[in-house]
């Protein structure tokens, strides 16, 4: 049974007056850029080499591989983008260059199928030996991925012929009879699901399931690995069991743990088989750790993963504002996570918490200009500290340019450009709306076009063309977060016995232009965090639909800290738009300042006088320069 | 013009219902179990080797050098304890064990005066090659105060003599027409200012002052002699000038810089050489600086030095309450700090915050059973998260055991051994009264004996035996905190008009048996911390005369985060007891509970109710088992 609902990319056409943009910015501004660094022409930056290291592989070029040892998975991440780039805007140039570099990666690869470069140019005794270290199932995974949406975007398969060669050789190699060896840096599994979509062949699948049942059966496995081998590449600690989530086979994974990307990929991974072999304890385990994740390890941003030492999630409601970590590519691969979960269990727990990673920690990882990125995104910075002081060097106050481990960038770029694939879904009896994306998606069933000012304005407007007269349902996602909300089909209000966890689903044979009007209110909400979160106490946060609001110096003046949100004071939409972002909804909120005595410590009681404080978009932050940022704010009590 | 102040210790007795119980417990607990640990007697504790090495280096026994490079001062240190315990306590025994040492440390001394067992020992071409690194001139200083120490309680001047020829061996290395050295760790200034009042040789004063007037007129001294000598022992950056207060020259230096019991010691030595040379300059920078930490860098316990990273003082305002250092030889050194500032210019400012590290900075970093010690004093703790997690790892939750870097309990003990030298003062004209401290002083010009139950009760009454007729103060501090205070001699009530900087200045002929009463009131203070420090927003902490109070899990439950104290509640000393310690004042503190939803993040306004708090003197923390702990509490806004 495939499962898997997503629809092809390039049959959803995106026409959004927030999406677009961000869109145009990926298209137009973020890959030609990616293109440039990765083929070192612009002067000043890091060296990537990625590409040259693709092309001495091939024997086009001198040279010696530069770079990390997962410096291929950048030229892979890249395609995947471009592939998805091309689907959305056709640009004949960055085609060409496009099979250029498939072409260039095919003589790359060895007769026996085996591709990576930094091996191939480097270490080919070393092979296969680090799987904890060196990231050759991982590269080959985001390779999968690349060739998988080229072929389903373009149609052409050279690349998808090549990774079927590479799968190949990793099949021949792993599995339950052969050598069992797991990924160091899960991302395989996910590449050998896709291929297996994409060309109907059981043993990627098959293998991708060895991968995640294998993971875990034997906890020592990396340091058994390590000591066969006797060399290392990074010095990893090889038996540190939860950085790499082998201290227990997947179905007894119980908590988030370990490196946040790593997890996130590999739940995503479980998920896409737990859905596929309807495989009942593999399901629950996907279960248990979601809840884990988004009740009681997620940042309200949906940001994940809290301690820069190893990336990683820590214990439950740990989750410091300022010393963060919130990786942009681990809230990437939340939403991976989620939209597979939906695969399985049509549910807005998981829609909304997509909707929520993806208008918050995701797209703060980029700059409005989608020309510099973050990879930590914090909660709460403080000019002079964050990206200064111990343990605070890797909370950048301001997006940097690009990085030598350039993971978020690309990672951001294919996320934005296969929007179609988390906002739609459809299978047999039903086309699902999980995300309101405008534009027009042409489906199975019938061509739906959206017209929608989301997340600024609640009101959606569906219409529907059946392909032909037969009964189906919309299945629209109403956000958890929603109050008030008016449905109605061709003018008729619709009443809410056709809500199911949280989608309404509106069955009827349809008609030409049916149309649906989803009206919802966005109402300004306050949130607070459970008591035990610590770093949370005595402080709210503010929400207009899936938008999480933050504070900053410059609007807000200096000592963030020393204002106050009024317990019962006015929240309303400001009629100032900050110029950052055309729509964009600033919010004026009733406050207090407080002031103490000069000194450093006082009996004075503390005197506060109100002032209005302004909030903008959280992922809107460090737009204007450096300056104090905090999304949780003190509340007068 | 020697302007030291303070008076012998073997001239007071203490007999106090507070301070006594901690004498005895260094005398009894610390210094016996101190000195096991050194000679290497307790099983299971890591190997101190320490009288080991002096006796090898002296040719007693065989073996090899072990531990650190300044393994000597943990030797020092405790003779130094071991010293003033025999004025307070005499024992046969001890001082037996005391000359032993020292004859094996003179048979250890070079016939040159150099005295360093590593070098000697292990490495003697590299003597003088690594002051950065290599703490030969800061075990000398401790040594020199070890011996100073003895020969002022015990008039036995062999240490003495031993550290005179090691001082000459100094100062005929180092000087302004010499090498221009300065020490990596600041120690021998005081050392020597020690030996100089010691013995009135004024070249020992002149050797201080030229450390002290060198420093930092070559920030690149460490740097240029690592890359001179061509090895490293530690590995230390020789770059980091303001780690060990290189960056600029004393006089120059505006802010607390660098790893925080350097500059506590340096600064001790610059207000020592200040008042005794009368320069303005160096004056002037010790009170720029001393302002700098008290009123911008100092937690509200006395604790200074923010953040693990090189034990280091930050930047102003920047006080984490659970990743906090507060290293308890800081503390101890801000009050040889503060006792050096009051010799310069008798102010409450200084004596104030002297008395505050003291009863919580330093105290709590002792168990009350003297077995057990903290490096680290956090004001936050939390199980499960400090001691483990990242960046937490240094902050432990309960008090461990002996360390490898034992620098902390012998510094403790000797302190708290010497507590008549910062209490009380002399001049020509005044006898002062820094501190409370029950019991007798033979001064000069008179027999003083002082009765207290302080820090818990705000009465103090002094008797005054004069030795001679003729008119002479008595300066008694009254603590900045204080509001209502009655004073009266025999009786009769006197007036503010005698108060000058904080101290009653009682001028009069004195008779036998004149009586002067203090009665102050000892209000439980709210105190609020400048909105600047980020961590306390929001929050309150709670004192009562010199006492710190804080929280902790066991009597309060779960979630000290979730707990408000009321803005208009009462506060009132509890009938109970705790146990803890005799006399020990708990309070009782109206107070909230809030609550929230169970989920991680919701819109449902937390609600709260009522209960009672329990706070317990901060130094008495951690003495029931692992729990929670809070100086700062979130207010009822």
């Amino acid at each position: 049974m495939n499962v898997k609902r997503e629809v092809p990319i390039q049959s959803v056409t995106v026409n959004d007056p927030f999406w677009s943009k961000f869109q145009n910015l990926v298209t137009d501004v973020v890959i030609p850029y990616q293109e440039k660094i990765l083929g070192d022409d612009i002067p000043g930056v890091e060296k990537s080499h990625a590409l040259a290291n693709f092309a001495i592989a091939a024997g086009q070029q001198e040279g010696e591989f530069y770079g990390m040892v997962f410096q291929d998975s950048d030229v892979a991440k890249w395609l995947e983008a471009a592939a998805y780039s091309l689907a959305i805007k056709p640009d004949v140039k960055l085609e060409k260059r496009v099979d250029d570099i498939i072409e260039t990666i095919g003589k790359a690869q060895a007769d026996d199928g085996y591709l990576n470069t930094y091996f191939t140019i480097k270490e080919p005794e070393h092979r296969w030996q680090n799987l904890q270290e060196c990231h050759e199932l991982y590269c080959a995974g985001h390779m999968m991925e690349a060739a998988v949406a080229y072929y389903e975007t373009s149609g052409k398969d050279r690349l998808l012929k090549i990774m079927e060669k590479m799968a190949d050789h990793i099949d021949a190699r792993f599995g339950p009879d052969k050598e069992t060896g797991v990924p160091g840096h899960q991302e395989v599994e996910i590449g050998l699901m896709r291929m297996y979509w994409a060309t109907g062949k059981e043993k990627y699948k098959k293998l991708a399931q060895f991968f995640i049942d294998q993971r875990g059966q034997d906890p020592e496995y990396f340091a058994k690995e390590a000591e066969k081998r006797g060399w290392t590449h990074f010095g990893m600690n090889p038996v540190d069991q939860k950085y790499s989530q082998i201290h227990a086979p997947v179905r007894e994974q119980t908590t988030a743990e370990g490196h946040s990307v790593r997890a996130v990929y590999m739940y995503t991974a479980m998920a896409s088989l737990a859905a596929e072999l309807d495989d009942p304890s593999l399901k629950k385990a996907c279960q248990v750790i979601w809840e884990n994740i988004t009740n009681k390890r997620m940042y309200i941003t949906g940001g994940i993963g809290s301690t820069v030492q190893g990336e990683a999630f820590t214990i439950d409601y740990d989750l410091p504002n300022d010393t963060v970590y919130a990786e942009t590519c681990a809230s990437v691969g939340l939403i991976f996570f989620a939209r597979k979960m939906l695969d399985m269990d049509v549910s807005n727990r998981y829609a909304d918490v997509m909707e929520l990673a993806l208008y918050n920690g995701v797209l703060s990882g980029m700059q409005l200009d989608g020309k510099r990125f973050f990879y930590v995104n914090p909660l709460e910075v403080n000019p002079g500290i964050s990206g200064k002081l111990h343990n605070h060097e890797h909370v950048l106050p301001e997006r940097p340019g690009w990085y030598a481990c350039a993971c978020c960038p690309p990672n951001v770029a294919r996320l934005l450009t296969s929007l179609a694939k988390y906002a739609w879904g459809e299978d047999e009896q039903t086309i699902y709306s999980h995300l309101y994306l405008g534009g027009t998606a042409e489906l199975n069933k019938a061509d739906v076009s959206v017209v929608s000012n989301y997340p600024w304005e609640g009101n959606i407007k569906y219409t529907v063309s059946p392909k032909q007269e037969e009964s189906f349902a919309l299945a629209i996602r109403i956000p958890g977060w929603v109050k008030e909300v008016d449905i109605s089909l061709n003018g008729e209000k619709l009443g809410k016995d056709v809500m199911k966890n949280g989608y309404m689903y509106i069955q009827r044979v349809w008609q030409a232009d049916d149309v649906v009007d989803l009206t919802m209110e966005l109402p300004i909400r306050k949130i607070y965090a459970n008591t035990a979160v610590r770093e949370d106490a005595g402080q709210v946060s503010i929400m207009r639909g899936p938008i999480v609001y933050a504070f900053e110096g410059v609007d807000n003046g200096e000592q963030l800290q020393a204002l106050r949100i009024r317990k019962d004071g006015n929240i309303q939409v400001s009629k100032e738009d900050k110029n950052l972002l055309e729509n964009m909804r600033v919010l004026e909120v009733e406050g207090l300042r407080v002031k103490t005595s000069q000194k450093l410590y006082s009996e004075t009681r503390p005197t506060s006088e109100p002032l209005m404080l302004t909030a903008i978009p959280y992922f809107t932050w460090g737009n204007r320069g450096l300056n104090q940022m905090r999304v949780w704010m003190y509340e007068e009590s």
